[in-house]
């Protein structure tokens, strides 16, 4: 993977879980591959948005996922250890 | 795997973190391979247990992950879907 954002990345927040599903949709119009990243509390919205899609719209999807952590400097210059989940899912 | 229970797995709750990344520690005292469930808006606390224990204390595990949905039957007998999270541990 070169340096350049991957613009079939969807990155979890604070928006209503369809939002997020809707971006997926839109994005598997285009690839056949689509990634759902988040960070901390959305990683649980991750995963509901990655089932939404698969259990809904597109039935056929295989997820695979991956953990990992990301140090994070806080506004006090501490680090802190945030956990993180990347959902790769293939038509 | 026969239907009795895995005395590995640890189910994640609403307890503080330390006390899931404890009670994995010692199932891994015991066992090669532990597992890590959890549904719902535990499914952020179940990564951090994993990513805790990985980073802090048993740094050659090997994580796999699965997600799904499990069908839930509320009080008022409406069926809900609930994200789910399975993390195999291995030492």
């Amino acid at each position: 993977m070169t340096g350049k954002t991957r613009d079939n990345t969807i990155y979890i927040g604070k928006k209503p879980t369809m939002s997020y599903v809707l971006a997926v949709i839109t994005q598997f119009a285009d690839n056949e591959e689509i990634v759902i990243r988040a960070r901390g509390r959305s990683i649980s919205l991750a995963v509901d948005v990655a089932e939404v899609v698969r259990n809904r719209f597109v039935k056929d999807a295989k997820s695979t996922v991956i953990i990992g952590t990301d140090q994070v400097t806080g506004n006090d210059k501490r680090t802190l250890n945030v956990s993180t989940i990347t959902i790769n899912m293939k038509k």
